[in-house]
């Protein structure tokens, strides 16, 4: 057999023999790592460490120190799960169960489950993990498969669908108990150190509404209880701050079955903290340059056609027809700036050429994938669109990467970055790939931050730094992106004319800071558990006038010195004590309570959300205070106790 | 026969036998009136002279000093023309032929034209009225009209819709020529004074893109030729002013072919002023205690039965199917406002609710009906609803009207305003409407406006007032809008608690400070001869170097000390006076000229767009009379000659 090269994370090679396993790669680089080998990343994808290399490759040992590592783990878990209820309920029946990124599920059928039969099923899949049975990959032939799965049209339908084409197929073993999976999976369940089932709900075979509905149960697994247990109590926290939850208390939005699912209503409390996040990043793209555009919710899907998104994104685009031509709402707003762009007549001195849009983008999930702001039909991005010379790429990237740790910072939000680089399968020439990557790694070394490396992680048209930011409940969530793009310019014929008078393409920069609006609201919503910072408040200040008498001051001091921030009087007729709690239920960061002492003396008792007091504050020294506290747009109230 | 009662405009009644034409009942009033007669308008139809009035009803009479003459006027100027048509192309066929507020048109077929033909055509027309044939009105049975229209499709059409279900039908007469024709029309063809073919155009019959292509004829007609002149000197100033071609040349907007009809692009000039125009209406409702929501754009047209659009709209509506379901894109927003009112609890206290959003609504015109900016499929309404005890409403009206005549005030747009009130069929009870109505008065006469009453011109759902504003052109146009609304709160079961512990429906106003922005901003366009105030112009001011060597210079001014305001920076190697040129042809307000001699003294030498010019200027006197211009929006540049 002739020899292939592996790559290996550290850019070293290694010339193999073809077919050689996973594991066997491992061997050859040492016993130990060969010992420790729980599965393999080949060229990406997440394989089995039994598994035949027959082509060059980029590979990634996976042992139990991987991240991947308990994705492996959590998909052995499912298989625990299967088991487990297989051995309760010999009736039932198994679709799919893949692991996630917060653990795995299985859809199931033949059943009638609910969440109190959990206890059942957890003690049985603890005795199958005490048990520590050997977990084998076994190779069976089509024809086994199908007459084992006789019953079961979906394993069928996998045989047909995603394991169609192959001679054999995979099955994993565990004391007699089997699965068609592709794996890979840990080597016996002893290695599972805690499940917890977490949840049931309905689903749709395939996700597709036109499908049979199956029960999915969701769980998941740690290495250990302790992991378990940290993960359940932040659970329970992002529960109690779930953002569907406070947007109703907090009174931020709604979607209402009448309207629609998957599209917000802002409330007037929700809209003024989009205001408030709108102004802010219009102000830091006034600054850099930005001229902002406005672009069209409906397009005619000519334009997709033109752009090439059409026919990757037809199946996810809301279409209409009029008068016999096919439109559709936008998906992206690039398309839409290249369009502009395309207008001008643009010299080497014009560029770059900054675009800006608070622009709604629409993509048609499936209606059960829907869920609050996180997952919606129609999103708003704070999208940003340069048209820049091939040199500029580098200062150009800089200044965006400043505006992404401003963004952050802001909202008190530790992020990550990595700079992914070319695929197998890309447009652009090798020159102005080798100059763009080069210029992005020049920008993250001297930006000074620590940064991995995703190789061939890039899109097909070009090379980009993804950020990962992580909330107060440790979650990871995407938004900023910067992605360079040498196919758009290419598709729309863009160029400019250079210092030597001819034409040239303009290398095109997508970038956001958010993301996504709603999205990112829903993160803050959570991340601050409706905490705003006084700057974001719907409500900065609320005056609790201690009684009737009081609120003639009341109004003086809104009207007269507060006029600038968002202010309400309490005028119900309520003890002090109600007023303050329902300020405080309200998220209020401040509250001013006004008695007959105060009106004497012309101050306020300046209260905040900590429930910190300072009494007789002059009222313009507190003025200025919030005034600062909002300019610079501190995370939290600190007037009391400054 | 019996009596009916005829109500005159200023209020009077009159007792006529039923069947007594519009004419008869002028000569009751007086035989000067009888002789002047015209026609009529009959509860707001206009309507022949010879209609017998058969019930009760609200009566204008036509003279030649009414508004409405002119348009009866050019109605038989149409005639005029389709006879002198059928007497140079006998081969000829008449569709329709309506008066417009501009003149007319008649949609014809049979004959091959060109604005070559008009010459010939106008003459023609000329003789008919130099021969001042007396136009007569004759009724005809069904039969004797199909058998004049044996060989015209569409008038045979008309006789069995517009003209369906009467016993007889009217023609119109002159010289043996006839068309039918429900009028009203002047007495004879030489009392049109000057008449003028201005354009041809291709019309679908019916306006529906599947039925025949007709050849449609644009007139117009006066009373007299110095008229006529006024309107032809007016309008090619309108041309040289089109919106499109200045939004092209200005670089404003786009309407490309790809992205599709009625949907357009706003560039960075374009949006810059759209952002002021939003800035300022936004900053009006602010101070005025609204709070801003968003809704989305697309909806379940569920939502439009509710709310009882959809009967009315569903033909205007871009409609699309998702999962089965039907959708649509709004062509409103009020029932988005609606709905999130309704998920509140309010108490008479928290009224007035006061809900702004620049909503973005769709409406499906023919394609051959669109026109750059002044009518799209898409475009966004500075749209307010409130939420008002029945007892406020005069309130909220009066600062509704304050608000509508700042905006107006600030653009230098004289305006008119009139009072609808309830039609024939309303919903609502006469205590409602009654009160409503009083208190529109009453906003009306304490504003110390002259206003008209469109008696029954409100609509079903409540009583308005319409405005009207002038341009520089003389054109009227609509736009603000305040409407009172009995039925939305119905629908929707709104309600509030009010004082008595009992639950009560509010009023909704709707209202409109600008109406459609993209109206707006063409009549902005076009007013201003593209030479925006400088608080909207997108590009504020332009420094010109003399040299090169200066270029350090203007750009220490432009960021030193103009750093809030839109400045660019000439840095083309032309000569000053080509630098000037092109400053002007893009209709900036302030030009810095800065050569040594500024350099040296470090002064600016300011030039306007009217070519005013002041030397040796100190530059920060220079920038605080630029940002009081700015922060007051005065219309014209003013530093020069202060």
């Amino acid at each position: 057999m002739s020899d292939i090269v592996v790559t290996l994370p550290d850019g070293s090679e290694l010339e193999v023999e073809s077919g050689s396993s996973v594991e066997d790669v491992a061997y050859e680089i040492g016993p130990g790592l060969g010992a420790d080998t729980v599965a393999g990343v080949v060229d990406g994808d997440l394989t089995d460490k039994a598994e035949p290399l027959v082509e060059d490759c980029e590979l990634v040992i996976v042992t139990d120190q991987s991240d991947e590592y308990l994705r492996v783990l959590r998909h052995s878990a499912a298989h625990v799960f299967a088991q487990a209820l297989q051995r309760l309920y010999p009736g039932s029946k198994l679709a799919i169960g893949p692991p996630t990124d917060e653990g795995f599920y299985y859809d199931v059928t033949g059943v009638d489950l609910s969440a109190d039969d959990f206890g059942d099923l957890e003690a049985e899949m603890e005795s199958i993990i005490e048990a520590d049975y050997d977990i084998e990959r076994v190779e069976r032939s089509r024809e086994a498969a199908h007459d084992i799965y006789d019953d079961n049209e979906y394993k069928r339908e996998i045989l047909e669908t995603e394991a169609g084409g192959e001679e054999t197929v995979s099955f994993y073993l565990q004391d007699g108990w089997q699965d068609l999976c592709r794996g890979p999976h840990v080597d016996s369940t002893g290695e599972i150190g805690a499940v917890k089932l977490l949840n049931i709900a309905a689903a749709y075979w395939r996700g597709d509404e036109d499908n049979d509905t199956l029960t999915r149960v969701y769980g998941t697994a740690f290495e250990s209880e302790a992991d378990l247990e940290t993960f359940l109590t932040r659970r329970e926290a992002a529960k109690e701050r779930d953002h569907r939850k406070l947007g109703r208390e907090l009174d931020l939005f709604s979607i209402p079955e009448v309207t629609g699912p998957g599209l917000p209503l802002y409330h007037p409390n929700g809209k003024a903290i989009l205001r408030e996040l709108e102004a802010f990043v219009d102000g830091l793209n006034d600054e850099q340059g930005y001229e902002f555009v406005e672009t069209p919710h409906l397009f005619r899907t000519e334009l997709w056609k033109q752009s090439g998104h059409y026919d990757n994104y037809v199946d996810d685009m809301f279409l209409l027809d009029v008068n016999d031509e096919e439109y559709g709402l936008k998906p992206m707003n690039c398309p839409g700036h290249a369009t502009i762009f395309n207008q001008g007549n643009w010299s080497y001195r014009d560029l770059p050429v900054r675009y800006a849009e608070n622009g709604k983008v629409y993509r048609k999930e499936q209606r059960g994938e829907l869920s609050g702001l996180s997952r919606v039909w129609a999103f708003t991005i704070d999208d940003g669109h340069l048209f820049v010379k091939p040199d500029s790429i580098e200062r150009e990237v800089t200044t965006i990467m400043e505006q992404i740790d401003e963004v952050l910072e802001t909202f008190d939000l530790d992020h990550e970055v990595a700079l992914a680089t070319r695929p197998d399968k890309s447009v652009g020439s090798d020159e102005i790939w080798e100059a763009a990557e080069s210029q992005l790694r020049e920008v993250l070394e001297s930006s000074g931050m620590d940064y991995d490396v995703e190789p061939g992680d890039g899109a097909f048209y070009g090379p980009k730094i993804d950020f990962a930011f992580e909330d107060a409940l440790g979650r990871n969530w995407d938004g900023p992106t910067v992605q360079l793009d040498f196919n758009m310019p290419e598709r729309f014929g863009l160029s400019y004319t250079g210092e030597d008078n001819e034409e040239h393409q303009p290398v095109m920069i997508h970038r956001a800071l958010y993301g996504s609006y709603e999205r990112f609201f829903m993160v803050l919503i959570e991340h601050f558990d409706g905490n705003f910072p006084t700057w974001l408040a719907p409500e900065q200040v609320r005056i609790l006038p201690v009684s009737d008498d009081n609120i003639g001051y009341a109004k003086q001091l809104k009207n007269r010195y507060l006029s600038e921030f968002r202010v309400e009087i309490e005028d119900r007729s309520w003890t002090v004590g109600k007023k303050i709690q329902a300020a405080h239920d309200d998220r209020v960061p401040y509250m001013l309570v006004v008695g007959d002492d105060e009106v004497e003396a012309g101050t306020v008792s300046v209260r905040d959300r900590f429930e910190a007091e300072a009494k007789g504050v002059d009222v313009e020294t507190f003025c200025a205070h919030l005034q600062g506290e909002v300019d610079e747009k501190r995370v939290e109230p600190d007037f009391v106790g400054e």
